[in-house]
């Protein structure tokens, strides 16, 4: 049943707590556990998921759900690593004439670029190119380096979604690297929920899907992914330690606004759903950012 | 006086601290305010850098500096970002037929993969190719977000010197991004010690220095930078909110061990030197990293 547990991080009153979301609302762990467990990363490191999530079974929810604001599930973790290019058909959208590359394309996001579930995207002043991503999650449990694929998933403490929002216009903005496409404040998201790690049929070929508005823009299945889960944790733990609250975004199927001919951009009204089987909807609206000079 | 003052964290009796290093030793300032500021990051939020060093200037040492470890100035940044590609030649060495870019190119490295003066950098297994890259480090003291060139280096609170060391046949393991290649834990350093910014003349136009063994490979002045360090806080912060403690490593002039023909790696024994006018000397061995199966 903890499979099923939906952990999240909020700001309520202003004040951040984190939890597990039921029908009848929001039951508080932080207000409970928050001594011992600051935020959901401490949760995790000492393997405490099950555990509470066990413990909430038994209670009653706290509060409504409409009262809070939903962060992304682990506030601060210590990296966010992305991997470009894993789903077929993208990398032809990459009309270069190269072939696919033997090893995972990588970049980093910090976690001020991403909101919460029901939170809106931000548009900034900057670019009309926001464009969705569509992805799965992986939080990590177990710290490790190295860490063969036969071990992999022993590492997963968590599962959420994630929209990998996009500045397109300023991913090749420079020469070399995506950084600053992939950065700007607010235009991805992550949740709603974290789901505790059950075992491989949990992640290994479920439908992702992203719509638009209702309409359906990407849609593929986990096991068409070129760097299979196992692959991508144990390449990244090749150069750096995987610890506990770390989050590994494994890549969007194809269909990207910028892919769309014409390209369409995410523009304030629009909502963004990005789904898949066993965790969820995540739904964010789009709103423009107000810059005061 | 207090840009000449010679902050570091380090790891005495297995315990992290901070303090300014004098010819007499250590003058240990964690423990007299480890309480309210806990580590360097703290006291630049605070803009206590200057208070400090003035105290610090009236104190005897508290014990020598041989019984240290040092680590990077500010042990948990928020953020690392680099600027690649940012001295002259260096782009030509880029032999792609394309033009210099309009904008900074950008990556992310996460602290693990840097290690404190007078720690041996890790050549890891997986390669021989670790190369150096000497820079500039630039601290944030003042958090900003689309920050104006004028007002860039008022967000300044410190400037420290780095190896930016590189696996550099993980540069291009994948078709997009350096990730990996940057990443490698403990192939980098930062120090050898954070110096309060005092004013623009202190890094506008100083000679960067880079030895492997005595022998000068790379040199050039700041004011050649093709990004100015104005334009790389000012464009950084168009998309991110800088915030105190964040590190912007601005890049490396020409000269890398990848561009010498054969190329040359750095191996275990040899020592390298990154040198800048009033910021000391960063110097480094190199080990290779053993690892258990």
């Amino acid at each position: 049943m903890t499979g099923h547990a939906h952990f999240l991080s909020f700001i309520r009153n202003g004040t951040a707590g984190y939890g597990i979301e039921t029908p009848a609302g929001i039951v508080d762990l932080s207000a409970r556990h928050g001594g011992r467990w600051p935020t959901l990363r401490e949760v995790i490191a000492d393997g405490a998921l099950d555990t509470l999530a066990t413990e909430a079974s038994r209670l009653s929810a706290d509060f409504p759900a409409d009262g809070i604001t939903r962060g992304i599930p682990v506030p601060a973790p210590e990296k966010i690593i992305c991997v470009g290019v894993n789903y077929p058909d993208r990398n032809e959208e990459y009309r270069d004439g190269q072939a696919a590359q033997a090893n995972p394309s990588l970049f980093v996001r910090f976690p001020r670029s991403f909101v919460g579930h029901e939170v809106p995207l931000t548009r900034p002043p900057e670019s009309e190119q926001l464009d969705y991503e569509g992805e799965i999650a992986l939080i990590v449990g177990k710290a490790g380096r190295r860490i063969a694929e036969a071990d992999a998933l022993s590492h997963v403490a968590a599962v959420s979604l994630a929209n990998e929002g996009t500045i397109r216009d300023w991913v090749r903005h420079a020469k070399f690297n995506v950084t600053q496409g992939k950065n700007f404040e607010g235009t991805g998201s992550i949740g709603p929920w974290l789901i505790p790690f059950a075992d491989e049929s949990q992640i290994a070929d479920i439908t992702l899907e992203t719509r638009v508005n209702g309409e359906v823009r990407q849609r593929d299945r986990t096991g068409r992914m070129i760097f299979s889960f196992r692959r991508i944790i144990s390449y990244i733990s090749t150069f750096t330690t995987l610890v506990p609250g770390d989050m590994i975004l494994t890549g969007t199927p194809t269909g990207a606004g910028a892919r769309l001919d014409p390209p369409v951009w995410l523009k304030p009204g629009d909502v963004v759903e990005v789904s898949a089987e066993g965790l969820g909807t995540l739904r964010n609206g789009v709103k423009d950012e107000i810059v005061n000079d």
